[in-house]
């Protein structure tokens, strides 16, 4: 049960970036579960990818590709199968994907990119994979942001996108992005698959810079489990079609737009966490440094005792505090710090707040959206994470599901 | 639903040591939910409190009466209401109570030290407290452990306790103690209510730093949801009345059983833990640290996605390598990992154990309690934390009960 209605918005093509997707059969018969992207010599690439010890076979490849400074041409995803945890024959199977995928297109297996999403400790079905590579490079296509929006599913309920036309220098320049994730999601850098295209020209370097931007501040503060993937990647290509440059003076209207995508990326991801009945949205300000605020920010959205009380539209405020209390911050002094539900001030001075009624946080509650202000009182830092409900559903969904 | 089949033992009286229970009314009429304990000058007392930062009322009061210096002689404990995120109100109430029971039992309000745990937010109702205090008194004997077992429950579904009679030094001494908690459990100090008595002889410093050390080996050891109550605290009492003084010749002896009786009364916390129904204990071995065992040990025991899989025996070690890949270990060489279910080595060299079967997982994970042993291949360091699985009772428990 996704949090809102969201539709898949109406995706502008990026020139010069195409998808095509297939079905291998992989978890589902007929499901689609392959998909290719491609685009043509000098695109600008750039990814952040777990920080997971145990990272998949096809991060570790992906990583090595990217650092060998090849010139990127293709990503290829399949979802149903995450090839982590699967050792020596993990790397090889990664590896016989993309030297396939090369040996299609015409090009070097270091110009690929793999991605996998889906159950750990399986080993890959390469053979399925392999017998519809044709298929999904027969696909390719500008137009391919839906399918391959549900393409890269697993558990998601629904293909989550976003798309922006924005003026840089005087010029229209498109940045386009789908993402998958609904679970295992803690982001360290991101718990998910996303893939961003923009027509932008970008060097590789600045790519690389503004996407670390941009994640730190969409991807990097969500969490719905505090569980971060073993297989997480978010890439982004730069196609240069639009004849836009993006030097010293046009980054910041760039990076703008770029958050704003990975934000909204992000958040689709939230709304669709497992078992999610509420979109939470922790806001932690007057902390010493960015640093204390996130370890408060995590602390109450990872608490399960909050999260079950948001389950429950209950303004259990005494939860919020005690997770407040135990975020490890040295010689907090409660007496400064205040916390609102929405707009109502429920708590401060160590205590509840005199005017706060019970009914008045009710109705903040009984929102499917619902904002948490946390002020610590002892800086100017300011954090902003975003999170879930604690649902049956999601235990359901995990008793139930192997990841 | 409590894992195994626990019965309360036998519960061996302190020489020195009494305990009156009574009802309040606090929260259900009728329920017991006053516990006095009482014991004669010249007693030691230590405690270990809370450290989350929005520590209760109760346990700011506590700390500075034993800061005083004060010869402390009684304890008293209330059910139903935490006195926790009350603020100065909750403070000036915790206060009343200590002089109520002073001025019945003849002594100063600063040798009693207060406890209350319960729902969080709202004032003690102190009168109902104070009218029951006589009764309370009129109860009081060495042979009251049962009933204060039972007073000092919340959402625990038995009571707990254990009972130790030792020989140190050629005489008998006995450890006896009972201790509260179900949710809320991740101790830093202890999150739940312990208190223990002994008739041996040791001043107040040694049985500090022996109450330290034991409580960092139990009950600083378990947690059930990660969250760190507000109100947490376990007392230790020495009457001295076996006439057995503990020095330099005996102290190993004593801390040995002390360690042994903190153990227990923490196993019983996580097997009464919400919703529980596996009891799970978490080895890790081979960390270049405590430090990082620990880590790694509470990231797969918090890991919500380990833990529902705990819940739905599914021997599902993808996920154990996924978190303990995001305990933040620098430079961990997965390689040397390795993970094994009970005697059943599950995962090796990054991967998937090559004898390794599902039917030997599935069997490990069918039973009640399960051994999770991770070796790190990187130091000599050993840490063990006890944990339970995540249920929809847990779900259940959680967006219905007020903390």
């Amino acid at each position: 049960m996704p949090v809102g209605n969201a539709t898949f918005p109406p995706m502008h093509p990026v020139p010069g970036f195409r998808l095509g997707t297939a079905s291998a059969g992989i978890k589902k018969p007929g499901r689609k579960d392959l998909v290719i992207m491609a685009f043509d010599q000098g695109a600008s690439v750039a990814a952040c990818f777990t920080r997971n010890a145990f990272c998949a076979a096809p991060v570790q490849v992906g990583k090595a590709h990217l650092r060998d400074g090849a010139d990127i041409r293709y990503l290829v995803t399949n979802t149903g199968n995450a090839n982590a945890g699967t050792g020596e024959g993990g790397l090889a199977d990664a590896r016989r994907v993309c030297e396939a995928l090369a040996g299609l297109a015409g090009c070097d297996a270091a110009q690929i990119l793999p991605y996998s999403t889906g159950v750990i400790g399986e080993p890959l079905p390469v053979d399925k994979i392999l017998a519809a590579l044709p298929a999904a490079l027969a696909a390719l296509t500008e137009n391919g942001w839906d399918d391959a929006g549900l393409g890269i599913m697993t558990t998601d309920t629904r293909p989550k996108g976003a798309s922006l036309r924005v003026e840089i220098a005087g010029k229209p320049v498109t940045l386009t992005g789908i993402a998958k994730g609904a679970g295992m999601i803690k982001p360290n850098m991101a718990t998910m698959l996303g893939y961003v295209a923009t027509d932008a020209r970008v060097d590789n370097a600045l790519l690389q810079e503004m996407l670390g931007r941009a994640v730190e501040r969409s991807f990097n503060r969500i969490t719905i489990d505090g569980d971060t993937s073993t297989n997480d990647a978010v890439t982004l290509v730069a196609t240069g079609a639009s004849g836009v440059a993006i030097g010293p003076g046009e980054r910041d209207d760039f990076q703008r737009a770029l958050d704003q995508l990975c934000r909204a990326l992000a958040q689709a991801i939230v709304r669709d966490g497992e078992g999610a009945t509420k979109f939470v949205t922790i806001d932690v300000a007057g902390g010493a440094t960015s640093g204390e605020c996130l370890a408060v920010a995590y602390a109450v959205a990872e608490s399960p005792l909050v999260k079950t009380a948001l389950f429950a539209s209950d303004p259990n405020w005494g939860r919020i505090l005690a997770a407040i209390g135990r975020a490890g911050l040295a010689d907090l002094d409660v007496a400064g710090v205040s916390v609102h539900l929405g707009d109502v001030l429920i708590a401060d001075k160590g205590g509840r707040a005199p005017g706060y009624t019970e009914a008045a946080g009710q109705a903040v509650m009984d929102e499917e959206e619902i904002t948490i202000r946390i002020h610590l009182g002892r800086g100017s830092a300011h954090e902003t994470v975003w999170t879930t409900d604690l649902s049956h559903d999601y235990v359901t969904i995990n008793a139930e599901y192997r990841t």
